[in-house]
């Protein structure tokens, strides 16, 4: 998918749904905004009408707490004694699951009016959505803070609304993850998908085969104690918890413990690389299925959700063709391939998985004849295989376009969608896709940086999964986006302080400069492309410390659209071509000049050398975005060759180097060369075909981005 | 004690041990720094000999992950192999104590040469000592990181070297508790004094009176086994844990749940306030000694540390004076005062502390006739009482001028000493004075701004506590201070970005603009400032958040010495006064520009609305500085009446006023105002004389300050 540069953002308001009047994410199905407001002040009370319990007080606890920060108002805490009228009625008629259950009534209503407010829900987990809502309605005034009144009815698109992290490839201990489910639940996504194994790591522990997190852990694992109360917290927040243990591949980490699962003989070592493996579980072997057996058995009864991931992806099949017992098994059973005889597996493990009452979800993979129908399907190798497995009746889960670590910007995440509106899928078939879920695959995640990886580009995503299709207008996402990246950070969430901070630990200054420009602007590559250069040098594994400036810069940074919007103003004002150029010239001048402060800091930090060549580019796009400024405003032309020049840099700019890292703002740095280039063709009467003229050719010029493998 | 405006950081080095040639903190008795470098790369390996034991291989390992994480080089981990000569070779002779214990062998000698380092140390306390000297020596160059060759030979100064967290006045979470601590050992602090019950919460569980905590706490409580955690947290980093339960005020928390305690009959509340308050333990009745027995042996059981604090201060006497049968005891005891009574409570908790095997600390009020000579005496009151506890032989801990909620700049905090040079002791008396504490008091701390109140001053008074006495140079410890204040970043604490992460959600932005200017030159008014303040409009309690702007802000920012200097620089550049004004005239400008972008964030975050008045301020200091400026680039005389109306101004900024902030640098700004008034009368012969006079001038109208009580 190749992105067009964004240069508009101020402007028309979405128009959908009553979007531009509030700043909430996920946008609810209906928003209507009404004149007035219901002020918020230290006689804030809430008060259930109908059924209560625990859960629900402690979720209004919360949104209380949540409130008094924000405002710092001493608002009451807890629920309301019944005689009084409260401010917020909380009305529920039921209790719903126990645990977040597939499929429950998460709808909800809201009206807030100039005295009260009213939330009905049908289950306490609707109340908890329609609480966020509320929330994040919060505003101020010259004379307070207050509710706007509006009238919302809500429910969501898909009732499978997932984030999956790979706690394999680098562990992430406790607090992360419920920080995690914190934020999740802000924006209304309801499955938190565990992936608890990996050839790297085995995380959890089992008390029926204590090798597994014993000896295939380095020490990094959750004890049962420790997931019991994830899965509470969660359940609190109206998550799910689906664990998944990828097999047959993806087990080096098993047969560290017990090489005897194993379809080669061992001794195997925990791996410390990052791919595709050989070690793959015997499927030829009944030990293999009793040991299965017993597993699943402890750990279906530690889940309590009904869904249990079982895996199945990227099995390469060496170990079963090497190995002339299980070619022997594969000829007796008339396999022709190892995929025929994965499905023979995937069968098995499937009895296993009923047999302890649960309903299996598989990486598309296991989407082979004979599957029974209650299985969910999560595709991550195109919409190929989601419609497919539609088309057969299957549970689909969209993950595709969604996995974090190739690095695209939330409008990419965002425009992707589990049921676009050109499927060819009938209403029936499309029923079928259930959702989808974001990936944050774990080989270059750390504590520090994780969450800056997965918020608030999710939040995005979580409004796909949650808002009407028509909910697709980028620059208010955007705007929105902005504002719950911010309030996402209350219960905890790193993703807008980890890059000073990290960047800090490795300079060893909290006086950044140059550094903390260039940890603003630059942003980290892809997965691929990180992988592709580490190849050239040092292939990467789990030993590595993750605290490279590649590591230490977000995704998708803000600074890529405001510096969209300057040039966009300096372009819209022709042909004086000034205003707006005073932010810009300040900027360019500290590229041009930030040279030697950064090679201060790099002398005393060698781990930050490898960017010295982009910041080298980055004082000569400065240097000629300064140029170009001038250009544009004297409208003379530059010399012959400037452009080609100046063209030839923004290449080399794009090219990946050493550092890790680009400069997602390229596209538009372009579009102001070519305007300085042809702004003699530039006449009062078709200024706006010519700024349209100078971004079509800008955008043509940027190299396509892939953001899926 | 007034402090002079800093004026020179650049300059001369420290002079003493070296100082100046590494950045330590805090700084080694004795420091030998040599020619030449000892690399650090993948080859480095850590050794032991001599004794060791899992302790010191934990301590190992995190010293490891430290310089991992810092240099981004893969390390080995671990202890490597014995026949293989390590990079690093740790020397042991003893375990020492398995819990840290008071006056233990701390000391420890550093040899590092070309190609191989040696650490050795008599217990493993004192390497994990070293270590921490050796992990901060780590330095890069264009070739790599390395440690410069030195000689350290280092012992404590104090045996006790302390700090305090009030948990009771607000709750604080094991995570803060436990990055608190790291940060202790970092700086080579040893003890952590846990004061766990107030009149405002009781924070700990009892198992034998469990009303304590569950109708004391309001829910936020450690339980025994995060107790043990800690303690083993602690007790892994080389620092001892010393509870305190203060008695007989400051326990309205206790008899919510036990009433009978009280002296006067129930029922009682959680007080919610702060101050001393009324309710006070019977000291007449033998039921309340059979509680404390009781209690005190269930907690003197849980903590290993063999000092049990009792606390002892602030009882008014009221509930005692009021009840006819107290009164009778004291006359049938031949009390004349509640003081006497106290003293008889006291010698009986005594007996009970005796009796499970602990030595007791209080406040300096229990200094009174017949303490046993064992008891440690802690000075909140001046050097008074903790002079007088030396000379009658009890140990004594230097407190009064360590109460971080004065908000003391750094160089108050260092500059005071337990035993200062002037100090009338004798030598033997000198030698009770066994260290100090550093208290952090509950009243305006949550656990997002706590790390900021705590670091990076502590460690000032963490080289006060360790270091020799003639360590003392002021520019040397901030340029130390700033190295370690981010090197104290990396266990977690958030005292560098906690500032901003606040501001951006009590203004909902993450754009900060004029806001996060003002974050970074305001500080928070001292606690007696801030209650006067309140005490006007609503006295504040433990129910109000803490999301105001002095919330938010820190003590003493490194803006105020940056300020500083950019203003010598200016000074003295006299006549022409050019140099270094280009920043001053940027800041200024911001200063002037800043009330539109702070009025539109504030329109819509009210909490912020009492900081209008400081950014007004702001507004015009930016004006007349610029201003200022002008005329010393000029050389001519401002206008009859100028000089007296920005003296005015600066009077009006520097009193307290609703947004409980200050700006810490108005005696640079004044010296500037009073240079440009007067600079008519400098001549190139007298220039230093001149900028002396004006600095003088400036010093004397600076108005004091007061950072104890």
């Amino acid at each position: 998918m190749l992105l067009l540069p964004i240069f508009v953002f101020a402007g028309a308001p979405a128009g959908v749904n009553g979007a531009s009047a509030v700043s909430v994410m996920p946008l609810p199905a209906s928003v209507k905004v009404n004149a007035g407001k219901l002020r918020l002040d230290a006689s804030f009370t809430v008060g259930t009408s109908g059924f209560t319990d625990a859960r629900l007080e402690r979720a209004i606890l919360r949104m209380q707490h949540r409130l008094r920060r924000r405002t710092g108002l001493v608002l009451p805490l807890g629920v309301a004694p019944v005689p009084a009228p409260p401010t917020l009625t909380v009305a529920v008629k039921e209790a719903g699951a126990t645990y977040p259950k597939f499929g429950e009534d998460e709808s909800y209503s809201l009206s807030v009016e100039g005295d009260r407010a009213t939330l009905s829900a049908t289950a306490v987990v609707g109340a908890m959505r329609g609480m966020e809502t509320f929330s994040q309605l919060v505003s101020g005034d010259g004379d307070g803070y207050y509710f706007p009144l509006v009238n919302v009815q809500d429910k969501p698109r898909f009732p499978w609304r997932g984030l999956m992290i790979d706690v394999g490839r680098h562990f992430q201990p406790v607090d992360v993850i419920e920080r995690n489910i914190d934020a999740m639940a802000a924006v209304k996504m309801n499955v938190f998908h565990w992936h608890l194994s990996e050839d790297q790591g085995f995380r959890i522990e089992s008390k029926k085969y204590p090798k597994l997190q014993g000896m295939g852990s380095g020490g990094l694992y959750y004890t049962q104690e420790q997931v019991r109360e994830v899965i509470e917290y969660a359940a609190d927040r109206g998550v799910r918890v689906v664990p998944e243990f990828d097999m047959p591949g993806h087990t080096s980490s098993w047969m560290v413990g017990y090489p005897e699962l194993a379809s080669a003989p061992g001794p195997y070592e925990l791996e410390m690389r990052w791919g595709v493996f050989d070690p793959t579980m015997d499927p030829t072997r009944e030990e293999t299925y009793e040991f299965l057996d017993a597993f699943i058995g402890e750990m279906a009864a530690l889940f309590p959700d009904e869904y249990f991931h079982i895996g199945g992806d990227e099995n390469n099949g060496k170990q079963w063709k090497a190995n002339p017992q299980i070619r022997e098994f594969m000829r007796a059973h008339g396999y022709h391939t190892t995929a025929e005889l994965q499905t023979y597996f995937n069968q098995r493990v499937l009895k296993i998985v009923q047999k302890y009452g649960k309903r299996m979800v598989g990486w598309d993979e296991v989407l082979t004849p004979d599957l029974p129908k209650e299985t969910v399907v999560q595709s991550w190798r195109g919409y190929k295989s989601l419609d497919r497995a539609a088309r057969e009746g299957y549970g689909a889960i969209w993950s595709t376009t969604y996995y974090l670590d190739h690095m695209g910007p939330a409008e990419y995440l965002y425009l992707s969608d589990p049921l676009p509106a050109d499927s060819t899928l009938t209403k029936e078939q499309a029923s079928h896709i259930v959702g989808g879920e974001v990936c944050a695959w774990g080989e270059f995640l750390s504590p520090e940086n994780i969450d800056s990886r997965i918020w608030p580009r999710t939040a995005a995503v979580a409004e796909r999964f949650w808002s009407p299709r028509d909910v697709n207008n980028v620059a208010d996402m955007y705007r929105r986006l902005d504002v719950v990246s911010v309030w996402l950070e209350q219960p905890g969430l790193q993703h807008l302080s980890s890059t000073n901070r990290m960047l800090r630990q490795i300079s060893g200054t909290a006086e950044l400069g140059s550094l903390g420009m260039l940890g603003r602007i630059a942003s980290p590559e892809g997965v691929g492309t990180r992988e592709q250069m580490n190849h050239h040098g040092t292939p990467s594994t789990q030993l590595i410390p993750l605290v490279k400036l590649t590591d230490a810069v977000v995704p998708d940074p803000p600074f890529r659209r405001q510096f969209a919007a300057l040039v966009d103003e300096v372009l819209s004002d022709a042909p004086k071509f000034g205003a707006g150029s005073e932010e810009l010239t300040k900027t360019f001048q500290q590229w041009r000049d930030m040279g030697p402060g950064f090679g201060a800091i790099s002398a005393k930090a060698p781990v930050l050398l490898n960017a010295s060549g982009r910041v080298l580019q980055l004082e000569k796009l400065g240097g000629a975005g300064l140029e170009a400024l001038s250009y544009l405003r004297s409208g003379s032309a530059p010399p012959a060759g400037w452009k080609e020049s100046q063209l030839a840099l923004i290449k080399q700019a794009e090219t990946p180097d050493a550092s890790l890292v680009k400069l997602p703002w390229l596209a538009s740095y372009r579009a102001l060369i070519l305007a300085a280039a042809e702004v003699g063709g530039v006449r009062k009467s078709d200024r706006k075909e010519w700024k349209q003229k100078v971004l079509n050719e800008a955008a043509k010029q940027e190299p396509p981005a892939k953001y899926t493998w």
